[in-house]
């Protein structure tokens, strides 16, 4: 089934999904970023972590839950899991052509190219992510000379779901991942963070990497780059004298969950109530 | 559909499931108790973790899995998955009446009274599985006075998939989770490991809780439970000179991954041709 964009009013909202909370630093950024825009929040709990999914069963969870919140309404969709981005991108854009879709794959990909002198860079992220390879050919797309490290960090998953987001335990854990590949004289300069998880520790692992390097966050530069794609296409939503846009949360397994951990990565406390349970 | 059991030969293998890899410590004990005996492995890869899941879901997920085993046929149903033992027993036992079905719960919450002189019992295991309160549930069934302490541990499953499996991280990890549960006079006198993926974290737990505790490990008590059932109703396969049971391996998704990460949990290297990848 072809999907058409209807004359869409301004102030639909703007689509995010995640495989489950991680994204929600995302849409943190986004609400930033865009504080007149409305958004729809689908975590899909239910088969949440996709990092260590198959690219196959990537793209079929990620085409159902574009297809889920196309059907709702949206006026754009921003895929804020970087294992969905890295497989299932180019699909979600053939599949809906006159809709804008953002993963966090480029933008995250172009603000380490730009933040890199050396364009020796390293990812941290999910294996999945990893594997899929979809940084290293996004960034030497726009560097063909880069020299990309990957590390698959899954514990750093486990350590942000559980709150522990600064303290003895993150440094440690981050000094395993980090130490080898930021050793020696032609080590990367910049250290791009791969997982929407991720940007929670991003003070312990400042703390764990050499000075000099920059730490990228592609949450940031994921907004400016939805942000930037509204205004071209003339669908952002006119920021009138203190009008805030809205946010609903939809979640395939467990709300409850959802609304405790969701809170960590968030920065605000989310209920029970916010979040409505959804099927797929 | 009810399902009846036609009469079996002694050497049909004996089926086990969990979301994952972790089953794979229960399988280690169960190949170690019953050697002549063959395995049928599943683990529903495509859908881990379970215990992060609704118990709905997860009944859902136990009943296919259990359905898949039967369909090659089995002798006996081993639910190597905490998460699915405490949520779907009673409902696969019910289904497959014929078919000596064991978890993983009842053998450990037995070994663990049996080493409590206090009554005093800590379980650690996923969120899943504590909030689920089966542990609660069958240690008082068998000893009403007892006292339970529940401790989610979800950092220690990505600790054990990476394969850290000592050192300093997995100890302050196993500090962080036990100090305030042993600290004091009426701190538990024992310690039930209730995720399958905890065994091979056993030498740092030891390490991180008093010396006086004991450490239960519901691996070895399933193993001797089946034992004993397959006894009992003559389903044990007599113990030629020599002649080993065989295992194959079933997983829902990236057989690659089960290898290698399978690997940790089983004790001995697997490769990927010895994974059929299958779907439920």
């Amino acid at each position: 089934m072809e999907f058409r964009l209807p004359p869409v009013p301004r102030d639909l909202p703007i689509g995010v999904f995640d495989s489950g909370v991680g994204g929600l630093t995302v849409l943190r950024a986004l609400q930033a970023a865009l504080p007149a825009e409305s958004f729809l929040y689908l975590g899909d709990t239910a088969r949440l972590p996709y990092g260590t999914k198959s690219p196959a069963s990537v793209v079929r969870y990620a085409t159902q839950c574009a297809g889920l919140l196309v059907s709702r309404g949206i006026k754009a969709l921003v895929v804020a899991c970087n294992t969905a981005a890295s497989a299932a991108l180019p699909d979600l854009a053939a599949r809906y052509p006159g809709l804008p879709v953002v993963g966090v794959v480029e933008p995250g990909a172009s603000a380490a190219v730009a933040a890199s002198p050396s364009g020796r860079i390293a990812v941290i992220a999910t294996e999945g992510t990893i594997r899929a390879g979809a940084y290293v050919a996004a960034i030497t797309r726009l560097r063909p000379e880069a020299c990309v490290t990957g590390i698959g960090g899954s514990v750093f998953v486990a350590l942000a779901e559980e709150g522990w987001t600064d303290g003895p335990i993150v440094e440690q854990v981050a000094h395993r991942y980090l130490d080898g590949v930021f050793a020696g004289g032609d080590a990367p300069d910049t250290l791009l963070l791969g997982c929407t998880h991720f940007p929670v520790l991003a003070g312990a692992l400042r703390h764990a990497i050499p000075a000099a390097v920059t730490l990228v966050d592609s949450a940031l530069t994921t907004a400016q780059a939805v942000a930037r794609q509204l205004a071209t296409q003339g669908l952002a939503r006119p920021a009138a004298a203190g009008a805030l846009g809205e946010t609903r949360f939809l979640a395939t397994d467990g709300p409850e969950r959802f609304a405790r951990v969701g809170s960590i990565f968030l920065g605000r406390p989310l209920t029970v109530r916010d979040v409505e349970l959804v099927d797929v």
